[in-house]
């Protein structure tokens, strides 16, 4: 039983701004002077209305988007979007192209297949254990789109610069790394992002559309699952995760008024994975597993001399009030995800600990 | 701007009860001495593992239900399960039974025509503009399914007795009125719920569904589409909606512990329809839109003598700290809606304040 609260490296649902925290929790039994819980709200009211309004236009400024994109709140995660995109966009006869980085490159690929969609996967990484990210893609001009995984949570790598598709609209799942930094919009037809990382609780997933690829979305889909209901309606053809999109709201909003957007972001998130990466190099005791050039700044992978020594690293890390530091389940060894919301403060305890831990077992 | 909280007859996202409310605003910044928000904790930690078991372990006993039903946790609200019912249970050459009863029913056919699936609607009850629930229905011997919708919160309709369908499993949209009184279960194949009105926060839906009936699931289905996903993986294939799974095990835990129970919900919940019907019956300025036996005791639709009339009285009732009651927009008129949460001295201050507005203007 901790009596305060901790250092959280989970993977996802993960660490959420305090200040965040604290204003759910100030209002929660009086939103906006309502008289009700966020939880009780209409979402037709205009309360709700304010809030939804407002994620999406923080979403735009942010990210810098122009007019011709809309952003979507969707329920059923980055796993349900995994069918959606090639339900809307990969229609008989159209093959689109799958770059595959592991894990949820892998079960979007399988979902689009087990659609009876046509799929090419152009790259894996699958050779070396997915520890990096492959470069020089031959991509298939006449693809309907580009997929690729932006951030791999488990392996523990990051996509540094976009591929050129050469105008093949690129569809990113960027759930753990939305918002940690800035890039081009322009070339992508479609971004999904799970909240639950970056920015913000489980139970909504983000979604940037271009508009133009809303034309080519089939009539005979049911209607959940056709992204124009979405678009049509401002994400409420149906009650939306109202909580979840309230706290996203929060959280963009924390981003830009107190981090100060998305370059000041980036640089405090590559502040905090560089502390890391080179305080492991610089020892041996620690080894990262992703290649240097594919490295992620949000999921810092890494493995100890055996896995007897990896257990008890996570324990002891757990005494000392930091929390989720086990490799996904799938893969092992240890893994620190230091998403937006980690403070730097948080990074540099945990290097502290790993050097004491270091100093007794080295 | 209201410095208090007010009553609350919002049709859905809808009231909770207080002390849940109060339950999370008190451990939201340190769940359970985790050191971490309910919103922060990992789905695949011991902490949510028992928030999720407890939320399946109590709506089997609340609905007496046996060893032969799953209980499931899905994303995309009731909205959703109009197509995931008939992509599982409804295969080509069979076909499925629907009863219109309006608004909700009349989706959950258009969304199975979508799928190209065979629907038979063996019953309406749009020739009165869905006042009442059909009876004495002919059922096909034959179908798959009988699909209902057991309350319909926009023309204040409900089921009084379920129908006898001669053994085809009855698959029930209970959005509305999920846990607001007992049932017998067993005649059951399938029930959804969006968790809403009477057990939670926006951003869930629960499925109770009968074992033997996810033997029929397809394979070629999405994962986030089938029920053996989540059955197989205990609501757990993908994040889950962490926080409004866990604001729904602490509204069961008060249906257990402080109501006492679903006999007692119900005895409560017929209390306040009793007073309002009865008091409405008596004066005639407020006219009841639905048929007498078939009233809902959830949502209580009525109408004044005119729209003007009706404006004003949801503006000053609203003066009154007396929320949510104008009709649905496509069916005008007022409503109240009284589902669990709603404590028997919301409904006599209601009442008060309509004497008080009849008298004004009657």
């Amino acid at each position: 039983m901790k009596a305060n609260r901790i250092y959280n490296f989970n993977p996802g649902p993960a660490a959420l701004p305090a200040s965040v925290l604290e204003e759910i929790q100030h209002s929660f039994l009086n939103y906006g002077g309502s008289g009700m819980s966020i939880t009780e709200i209409s979402h037709r009211s205009s309360w709700f209305d304010d809030i939804i309004n407002d994620a999406v236009a923080r979403t735009k400024r942010l990210l810098n988007i122009g007019d011709n994109y809309r952003v979507l709140f969707v329920q059923g995660g980055a796993s349900l979007q995994f069918c959606m995109v090639p339900m809307n966009f990969l229609s008989a006869g159209q093959s689109a192209d799958y770059v595959d980085t592991g894990t949820w490159s892998t079960k979007a690929i399988k979902e689009a297949q087990i659609l009876g969609k046509m799929v090419n996967v152009v790259a894996s990484s699958e050779d070396k254990n997915y520890a990096y990210i492959p470069e020089g893609i031959d991509f298939s001009s006449d693809a309907a789109y580009v997929h690729i995984t932006s951030n791999n949570t488990i392996k523990g790598t990051q996509w540094q610069k976009f591929p050129d598709t050469a105008g093949v609209p690129l569809v990113a799942d960027m759930s753990s790394d939305i918002m940690s930094r800035p890039f081009d919009v322009t070339p992508f037809g479609l971004i999904y992002a799970g909240a639950q990382k970056n920015i913000g609780p489980a139970g909504v997933c983000m979604v940037i559309v271009r508009e133009d690829l809303l034309n080519s979305v089939p009539d005979d889909l049911p209607s959940m699952l056709k992204y124009t209901t979405y678009s049509s309606k401002n994400s409420m053809y149906n009650t939306p995760p109202c909580f979840a999109v309230y706290t996203v709201q929060l959280v963009l909003k924390w981003l830009e008024e107190t981090i100060g957007g998305l370059e000041k972001m980036e640089s405090l998130n590559r502040e905090k994975a560089t502390r890391l990466y080179d305080f492991m190099d610089s020892g041996g005791f620690y080894r990262p597993t992703a290649e240097k050039d594919s490295r992620s700044m949000m999921n810092v992978t890494f493995r100890l001399v055996n896995e007897d020594l990896e257990k008890r690293f996570v324990e002891e890390a757990l005494e000392n009030d930091l929390s989720g530091l086990k490799g996904h389940r799938s893969v092992g060894g240890c893994r620190a995800s230091i998403y937006n919301p980690t403070p730097l403060e948080a990074v540099d305890t945990l290097i502290d600990f790993m050097k004491s831990f270091k100093s007794k077992n080295g």
